[in-house]
């Protein structure tokens, strides 16, 4: 939040967003973070933890989309899908509309990012409804893919930056319990920070994802609520290739409507700007 | 410029982006805007026209890139290049790295964008030096476009945005012209804004383009100090197909080093996410 209390402020290595505030819709202090949830003049409403955006109600579609339907497009039959964090609940309302899911765990650390998404930010929270479909954990992410026994086609970690609770999330020990937990064609796409102003945590994730995974890619997206509008999610497979296995058949029977992804993006996303590429090229793996 | 002097300040439909302030280097009024360079202290120096940010040395060789090298790998042999606008010099400086070009004729309306470019932002500026393969012409770009009789391989619309001096740039008599003056298989590549906030006059542009054009794409790429981080490029072709036509070995033996582009982002940028290609879908053509 800014010193002015007019607006809502993210800076990021010298780069400053600003988005008008209209309201201070919740304030809370949980075990983990500060939690607010605010409306903007222009960007409705927008999910702060300890001051950072995680989400405007006008972009957080890209974000969400990107995260569920690029490894549930190119998986041939997803039907167990994990979900590390996104107590957002847009990760999960994504994830949902796949008909050949019948069980989305999603395993979120902080119950108040979870109960002021509900109570403020219906759209987004719509994934986590009550339905037999859908089960949330309120425990440490780490702690539960150490601890499970259960399998998953598709793990999606939905995690803040890697700073106070989130930063176990961008560990070896981490990547070799997803892997484990993983079938045997089974996909892990995580948050990866920007291109820009986090290439050194995105050289320490491909490291990580191309010595457990045998597929390491990466993949990019533009969204308007962090700094510098270009962002990253890591993709880890046991054995799909992301776009030669990808069908765009699949997609079209589907008939689902997206709002930023599509066949077309969903083959374009994993090619990186040169800068981006020269740094990750040694850890990208197609086999 | 911000109210407090210790920021660049950019804001655009309630999306602000802020840089920190280290210096002004220049400050001027010429007959058609307000022209600044200004020093940072993170994204090097800027030049502003108006108080809009036009680059930044941290990420100008984006814009750049992607203005010269989309055109200038696809046509399988460019020689004569026309840049409208472009007074800070770096697509020159991108397109004169092309050795099949022999002449580079730039066209900016305001000479103080020139010169101040020249005095302080020597990097971006260096496509202006003395070269027999470069002519720089002080003068309207749509008033050049309709009197030469000259013909070019490809046209680079490097414009600010559609208003103040470059209002002109976004109308179908200019774009009339610059088929006219293209060769039978040119290219015309424009500024297009921003597909999150300025979609409306990218259908405009969109409407002008196909009803002038056989071919016609818009190219999508992220940037820092444009709001949004996502921006546009419309494609005009009399000929070439953007990607289809496209050749990844002419790029490869050139052994040019570029930063953003490569080929895999050329064949990846004209995939649009589905909220902006539903607004364009009806106006582009592949041939």
């Amino acid at each position: 939040m800014s010193d002015t209390d007019q607006f809502i402020e993210e800076a990021f290595k010298g780069n400053i967003l600003r988005f008008e505030l209209k309201k201070i819709l919740f304030e809370g202090q949980s075990e983990f973070q500060k939690v607010q949830v605010v409306d903007t003049k222009h960007h409705g409403r927008m999910l702060l933890n300890d001051g950072c955006v995680m989400l405007s109600e006008r972009d957080e579609f890209i974000y969400h989309e990107m995260m569920a339907h690029i490894p549930l497009f190119l998986h041939p039959n997803p039907k167990r899908v994990l979900i590390i964090g996104g107590g957002d609940g847009g990760t999960a309302r994504e994830v949902l509309r796949h008909k050949s899911v019948d069980m989305c765990d999603m395993v979120e650390i902080d119950s108040m990012v979870v109960e002021a998404s509900k109570a403020h930010l219906p759209v987004t929270a719509d994934g986590m409804k009550e339905s037999p479909r859908f089960r949330l954990f309120i425990e440490d992410g780490v702690k539960f893919v150490n601890r499970t026994s259960d399998k998953y086609d598709v793990v999606l970690v939905d995690s803040t930056d890697p700073v106070g609770p989130a930063q176990p999330l961008f560990g070896e020990g981490f990547y070799r319990d997803i892997y484990r937990i993983l079938t045997e064609d089974g996909i892990v796409v995580s948050q990866a920070e920007s291109p820009f102003y986090a290439s050194e945590m995105q050289v320490k994730l491909a490291q990580i994802i191309s010595s457990v995974f045998p597929i390491c890619r990466f993949l990019n997206f533009s969204n308007l609520t962090y700094p510098g509008g270009l962002w990253s999610f890591s993709f880890g497979s046991k054995k799909y290739h992301p776009t030669n296995d990808f069908h765009s058949d699949r997609r079209l029977q589907s008939k689902m409507k997206t709002k930023y992804y599509n066949a077309e993006i969903h083959k374009s996303c994993f090619s990186l700007p040169e800068f981006q590429m020269e740094k990750l090229r040694v850890y990208l793996r197609d086999q």
